[in-house]
């Protein structure tokens, strides 16, 4: 059988198949370029700190994502994990964090000093509905100390936060919370089912007392419980407040941990840093600390940055019954991105500080463009003979700052002609001015 | 009904878990930190030669990475594609190279200013046999000029891989063929079957000519024909012999590409390049131009980058009629580490310059390890209180060259005693003696 299709049906067929997958997308230059700059800034910091890289496979078996002690079954997360299998029918997926693949390399590493402090950067993927400005494969940064029991782990790296941010010329909030506080104020207040009325109280700046009221009522707890709870969890709760009133053995551990991190942080000049009894963080493995970081003054609401401590996923995914401790801080790369573009739109296209333009003078053009790079200068060149017309409007498509034009009187003169894109204004130079001005930008 | 299992084989059952997936791993701190710095050191190279960086999903549609135009179905690339499915049951693949991704991403962004010249470096996905030293998952490199017909293109793009590799340490030796002359000489030949011709020509240098002439037999071909060949194609054959003898128009039109190119690269003193008659590349695309590059003097024989040009898939891709010339080198990740490694061995577990050992000074030590931090001065800190000796042995395991011990009486005397670790030799020093140590390294 033969199927007629005419030209242009098939162009469209063709066209659809070259889509994008759903809920991907590409990086453009223009925002790769910003990108490379924010993980190079943020690398820098997290290994003036100590941190070491360390780069996990996207693939990992699925029983190692699925293990009991991490994210747990009832996870958003794992619902979303994309399975896939090789050729020989193992059950494999794509990692949708940075934190499981570390538990499981820590775990098959049993010969590894401690503490391992790493930070890893990369692709996670998550199955997930499409929603404005969620993909389905989007980059982690992930910093994490394993074997550091005490609080000066989370001092450091709220420290560590507080400069990466600076570096980024970001200004931050970093609101601290407690889990163990948290357990021990509901415990007081006689609420049992406790991770299920974290996710709601964690809601609290959200939708407000009035919000997480009727959402605890809803999931059947007691009205004067609640009300005990949010007396003591109401907004801008300092931490002395707390001390006269939390009274269960739990809540006190946590109090006391927080006001020895307040201490290091003090110490550190770590300003940024708030105190916030209502933040709990959604997931389930945190055990102590949990904190998460807002940029102050952006229209980005969301937090660009959150971790705390998980003192019983990596030991458990060990296999033994020791307890491996763990902090850690995820930054939202995009969000973090989202901030940066705020203040001013991503619009470079090229890298390139120079555009040399030969007329007739290719020979004597290459020779310059290398000249040019090997002066450490970013330069391109035209390699299709294209008109100077054309050429000035593709360099300056491209924002190319400065255009070099070459003809043959020129390379009699020994001279080239230097325009600024932006002034239009041109001049004639030999090479070493021309090689002084472009590295002064 | 229960199970019962003892706690031996139940931890071996969660150790089992705990394994990679088969063909992946893990890249360690001492390794992903050379290759950070190679991969800074030729994203450097490339935006110094006006390339920028373009980031594709790992996940694309695949009827994508199977569209004809691509590598064919024939390839090897695609029986070794990794398929999933996302939540809506699409059919999705894993990238098996950077080269399909980018003819899709020209494809669907016709507005796109030509030449495009972008980088782009990152993992790729395998799902093929497990052989020493081939990976699943492993990370490619590739740099290509999208929209430029002339041999210009190809001699900006040696001139930059003997630029990155210099920059590498590494001496290279860059083989250079084309295949049109290919064509035009299996051709002139009388052979018509020439894409599987290619192939097995292909492997000239390693099986010698003897090999060929059996493969090429075995495979059906005349001997006569092939006598001819491997005449024409023997060793060191050079461009101006070849002239008087190759008599077939696409045979000549690729010497005079070959011509062309040369003269551009003696123009950009790109000296490390060689023509080889029979170099082929084994992929179906390639329309002209082919090279492949070679460590010299290295234990490590397999070639660390190839490529070419490839005029016909980007605008099959687009759908069009339209030709879109493309020319494109990726450069092999792993390799390079290999002739890296070969010359020294990894072993920087950390990136710290100085470690701090506080002796009951806690506050202190913080104080200096910020001091340092802000100094530039990459530092860690004991921070779990362990003993001088224990902290020694520690950054001993990690390489770290110094470490400062920090004590009451030191902090009394404002100074703090320095210990070179590879000397042994310990100094009391002020802290701007000890920034000035520390930044000379």
């Amino acid at each position: 059988m033969k199927i007629y299709i005419n030209l242009k049906e098939f162009q469209e067929i063709i066209k659809m198949e070259m889509q994008l997958a759903k809920g991907v997308r590409d990086i453009l230059p223009k925002e790769k370029i910003v990108m490379n700059r924010v993980l190079d800034t943020l690398r820098q910091a997290f290994e003036l700190y100590g941190f070491v890289p360390l780069e996990t496979p996207i693939i990992e078996r699925w029983e190692t994502l699925t293990a009991k002690g991490g994210v747990g079954e009832e996870s958003d997360a794992l619902k979303e994990t994309f399975k896939l299998k090789d050729q020989g029918n193992r059950d494999l997926a794509l990692r949708f964090d940075l934190t499981v693949p570390l538990a499981r390399y820590v775990a098959i590493n049993p010969q590894l000093k401690l503490p391992f402090k790493r930070y890893e950067m990369g692709p996670v993927f998550r199955d997930g509905p499409i929603k404005l400005g969620r993909y389905r494969q989007f980059w982690q940064c992930d910093i994490d100390t394993i074997g550091v029991k005490g609080m000066l782990a989370e001092a450091e790296l709220l420290a560590l936060v507080q400069n990466a941010f600076q570096k980024l010329g970001v200004d931050i909030l970093i609101k601290v919370n407690n889990r163990k506080l948290l357990n021990g104020i509901l415990e007081q207040c006689g609420i049992k089912k406790k991770e299920s009325a974290i996710v709601t109280i964690d809601k609290l700046e959200k939708i407000g007392a009035k919000g997480v009221t009727e959402e605890l009522l809803q999931r059947g707890y007691g009205s004067e419980q609640i009300e005990k709870v949010l007396r003591l969890l109401r907004e801008k709760r300092t931490l002395k407040e707390l001390k006269k009133e939390v009274n269960y053995e739990e809540g006190k551990q946590g109090l006391g941990e927080l006001e020895e991190l307040f201490g290091y942080l003090k110490t550190m000049k770590v300003k940024c840093v708030e105190f916030e009894a209502s933040l709990a963080r959604g997931l389930g493995y945190y055990t102590g600390t949990v904190f998460e970081v807002f940029a102050v003054g952006s229209s980005v609401i969301s937090s660009i940055a959150g971790g705390g401590r998980y003192d019983q996923m990596v030991g458990k995914f060990a296999g033994g019954n020791r307890e491996i401790p763990a902090v850690g801080v995820a930054l939202g790369l995009s969000t973090i991105l989202d901030v940066i573009k705020a203040k001013r739109e991503f619009k470079e296209k090229s890298l390139a500080n120079a555009y040399v333009i030969p007329i007739q003078t290719v020979k004597e053009s290459l020779r310059l463009v290398q000249k040019l790079r090997q002066k450490g200068i970013n330069a391109d060149m035209d390699l299709n003979g294209k008109s100077i017309g054309k050429n000035l409007e593709y360099a300056s498509a491209l924002g190319i700052p400065y255009c070099i034009i070459l003809g043959g009187d020129e390379v009699k003169q020994r001279k080239v002609l230097l325009r600024n894109m932006q002034t239009g204004k041109q001049e004639l130079l030999g090479i070493i001015g021309v090689i002084r001005r472009l590295k002064k930008k």
